[in-house]
C-alpha cells in the first residue's frame, strides 16, 4: 500500500514533525509487573517497528473503552469479548493494518494472534488483548507475527516505553507518553501511558489507541470506572476531524506488584484511595489526549475550546464539538482570524439553546463579541497579536446557565488536505 | 471589511468560475405579477450590484423555510413574524452584509429597510419580506437603501431573473436560476426561482438564499406544504462544509396573476392539481440545490451520495450526510482515491444501525467493497478512470431494510482553505 501514497507534484509538504510538539519524550519509569519489546514485522512500513508486545505477570486486570463505531475493527470485537472476563497476560498492537473492514479473515487473523502470543507467552488466547491501526479493508497477515512473537517474548524487559510508543505510530509525527505517581499509604504506584493518533481518527493511517499501565492493585470493575469516567473529559473531548474511527482502542493494564510493597488490593468503588487514584489516571489521560491534538494532522495551532453559561455539561459539550469540528471556525484560525461569526454560526447550528442577545465571545482573553453584537472596546492591534500564537483558547460564554465544558482541537489547514488527499490510489 | 481579505503570498488562487457550473445562465421567463430591479448600494462590494428588490402584484401570497440556527440574523426573524401572515408585495435582498449577530442595530436595519420599502411601493412594512447575506457581527448601514430603493421601485419591470441572481451573490463563482412549466387545466403556470450559495453556508460570505416566483394562485398554507416537503430532498440533501447558516431562507412567492388565464385558487392540499404543482416545484429546488453544490467552496468534483437498504428513510439520510460531511471521505474523492475504508468508518460512525458484513460500495457504479470486506472481483484500472471524472456518485447499500436517500455535496480540496483561511485580519 505504500506506492499509494505518492505526494502529487505540487504537493504541500506535511511538517516531520508538529511544530506543537512537546521539547522531548517525557523521563517514564518502568511499571512492576509489565515488560515491553517491539520488533519490526514489515506489515506496511519498511525501516521501522511495528508490533508492539506486552506481558503482564499474572493477575493483572484490564479494562477498556472501544470505538463506539457501529462497523469496528476485528481486534475492537476482540477486546470487547475479553474484557468482560478482565484478566490480561499478554498485549499485542501493530501498526499499518487496522484489520477494519477485512470480514471473516479479520476475525481469522484476530483468533491467530491471540493463539501466537499465547503459546509464546504461556497463557490463555482469552488473556490476550489485541489492538491494529492502519489501513482500512486490507486483509492483515498474522502468519507474520509467527516468529516475530516468540522473539518478542524472549526479548521483553520493563521500561521501554518510548520504543513502544514509536512502534504503534503511523501518520503521527511524535511518539506520545505520559507518566503520573500516586501516594496510596505508605507506598506510590506508577500510572505510564503510550497513546498514538494523528486525528482523534483518521481511517486509513492515524486511529486513536492508547494504553495505560500500573501496578497498583485494582479490580476490573474499578479500573473499567477509572476509565469510563477518566476518558470523558480527556479522550473524548478532543477531536481533529470529527470522523470517529472505526479502531479507537483505550485498555488499562494493573499488574497489582505494588501489593508487594504494601498496596492492599482496591476492590471497589467506595474505596477511600480511590480519588488520589482518580486524579493520577486522569492526569495521564489529559496529557496524552493533548499530545493527539498536538499532532493533529497539518496542525500549526493547538485550540481550546471553553463554553460557559449553558444550561448543562452536556449541552456545553455539544456547543464545544460544533465549534471545534466547524471546518469554517477552524480555516478562520489557521488564517489567524478571530472570526466571531463563524463562532456564532456553530454555536447557532449545534441544536442546543442559545440566546444571540446573551452570547460573548474572547479569543485568548480578548473579548471580541458582547451580547449579541460586536465588542466596541475591543482592540484589533491586540486581538491580531493574540491570533498569531501558536495556542489558542476560545471562549464562549452563553449566559443562560451554569453547564460548562472544554474541548480541545486544532485549526484546519492545507497539509491536512495534503496528508489526506494528496495521493492517487 | 474588503480589507481583511487579502490572500496571503502563497494563496492558491480559487477558480474564476467553478469548472462544475452550467454552460450558461438558464431561459427564465417572466413570472406575471413580479417586478424585479438591482442596484448598487455600496454596502460591502465595490463595481457590483448589491441589493435586489421585488415587487408583486396585490394578492400575492408568500410561505417560507429558515435556517434551524440557534442564533439567527435579524432578518430571518423579520421573515418569521411575516410569513405567519402569509401576503407579500415585496422583497429586498441585500449583499456583502448579513445582518446576523447584530443586536439591536440589526433589528433596527430591518424595520427601516421594510419601512423605505413600504413608502416606496405603498404598501404596509409587514408585506415587505427581508434577507441579508455577507459578513456576520457588522452592523448594516440600512439608511444607505434610503434613496436606492426609490429609484428601484421605479426600475422594476418584469423577468430580470440574470441580473437578480447576480445582485444576491457573495462567494459565488456563478449566479443560479432554475424555471418550469406546469400545467394546470387548460392553462400553464410558470415556476422561476433564483438562489446563491458557494457552501451551503459559509457564514462570513456564502449564506444560502433562494427565491421561487410563480403566478399560480397558491393559498399560503399550500404553499408553505409545498416548500416545506420540497425542500427535504432538495436543499436540506445539500451539505457543503457541514456549517449551517445563520441566514438560510428560502422564500416562495405565489403572485396568482394565472387566475386571469382561468386558474382557480388552490386553497387546499387536496386539491388533485398539486400533484402537478409540486412536480414543478421540485423540480426548481431540485436544479437549484444542485447548482450551489455545484458552486461549493472549491469544489472540483459533484458528489451524489446514495445510501440503501438502511432500516427507514431517515436512517438513511444520516448515514448519507455522515459520510458526506465528512473531511476524510472528501479529501480522498479530491485525491480521486476510492477510499472505501474511510466510507466504512462515515457508516460507523453515524449512529445508525449498521451491520459491516452486509454493507457493500460502489464508486461510479463499480463495486468496490462486498459484504464486509475488499470486492476481490474490482478493476483496479477501472475504478481510477472513474475517480478521475468531475461527477462521483457513491452508492452504499446496507443491506438491512428498504431505507433509502440521496444527498449532494463536492469534494474538500486546498482550495476550500484558501477561500477561508488565507487572510490575515
Amino acid at each position: 500500500m505504500d506506492a499509494r501514497i505518492k505526494p502529487a507534484p505540487d504537493a504541500i509538504v506535511p511538517a516531520a514533525v508538529s511544530p506543537l510538539a512537546p521539547a522531548s519524550f517525557p523521563e517514564m519509569p518502568p511499571v512492576a509487573g509489565v515488560r515491553v519489546a517491539t520488533a519490526a514485522a514489515g506489515i506496511r512500513y519498511a525501516g521501522r517497528t511495528d508490533v508492539l508486545l506486552a506481558l503482564f505477570d499474572p493477575g493483572t486486570t484490564v479494562a477498556g473503552v472501544l470505538t463506539r463505531s457501529k462497523c469496528p475493527s476485528a481486534p475492537v470485537d476482540w477486546c470487547r469479548a475479553r474484557l468482560k472476563r478482565g484478566a490480561a497476560r499478554a498485549l499485542v498492537v501493530n501498526s499499518g493494518n487496522a484489520n477494519a473492514f477485512t470480514g471473516k479473515s479479520g476475525r481469522g487473523a484476530t483468533e491467530l494472534t491471540a493463539a501466537l502470543a499465547a503459546t509464546a507467552a504461556s497463557c490463555k488466547p482469552n488473556e490476550v488483548l489485541l489492538a491494529s491501526t492502519g489501513v482500512i479493508g486490507e486483509p492483515l497477515e498474522a502468519a507474520k507475527f509467527a516468529g516475530v512473537i516468540d522473539e518478542l517474548v524472549g526479548a521483553a524487559s520493563p521500561g521501554r516505553w518510548h520504543e513502544a510508543a514509536n512502534a504503534i505510530t503511523t501518520t503521527d509525527t511524535f511518539p506520545k507518553g505520559a507518566a503520573a505517581f500516586v501516594r496510596l499509604g505508605a507506598s506510590v504506584v506508577t500510572i505510564c501511558g503510550i497513546a498514538k493518533g494523528a486525528g482523534m481518527i483518521a481511517p486509513d493511517m492515524g486511529t486513536l489507541l492508547s494504553f495505560i499501565f500500573t501496578d497498583a492493585p485494582i479490580a476490573p470493575a474499578v479500573l473499567q470506572n477509572l476509565l469510563r469516567r477518566g476518558v470523558e473529559d480527556t479522550f473524548n473531548a478532543v477531536t481533529i476531524d470529527g470522523d470517529t474511527s472505526t479502531s479507537d482502542t483505550l485498555l488499562a493494564f494493573a499488574t497489582g506488584a505494588a501489593a508487594a510493597r504494601g498496596v492492599t488490593a482496591i476492590a471497589k468503588i467506595s474505596d477511600p484511595r480511590l480519588a488520589a487514584l482518580r486524579k493520577g489516571f486522569d492526569a495521564v489521560l489529559a496529557n496524552l489526549a493533548e499530545q493527539v491534538a498536538r499532532d493533529g494532522e497539518g496542525a500549526r495551532k493547538l485550540v481550546e475550546i471553553i463554553v460557559e453559561g449553558a444550561t448543562s455539561k452536556k449541552a456545553a459539550r455539544r456547543i464545544a464539538m460544533s465549534i471545534a469540528n466547524s471546518p469554517l471556525v477552524k480555516t478562520a484560525i489557521a488564517g489567524e482570524d478571530a472570526n466571531w461569526g463563524r463562532v456564532v454560526m456553530a454555536v447557532g447550528k449545534a441544536g442546543e439553546r442559545a440566546d444571540r442577545d446573551r452570547l460573548s465571545i474572547w479569543f485568548n482573553g480578548i473579548r471580541v463579541a458582547h451580547k449579541g453584537a460586536r465588542d466596541p472596546g475591543y482592540d484589533e492591534a491586540a486581538v491580531t497579536a493574540a491570533m498569531k500564537k501558536p495556542e489558542i483558547t476560545l471562549k464562549v460564554a452563553l449566559g443562560l446557565g451554569k453547564g460548562r465544558d472544554r474541548v480541545l482541537t486544532c485549526d484546519l489547514t492545507k497539509e491536512y488536505i495534503a496528508i489526506n488527499g494528496d495521493y492517487r490510489s
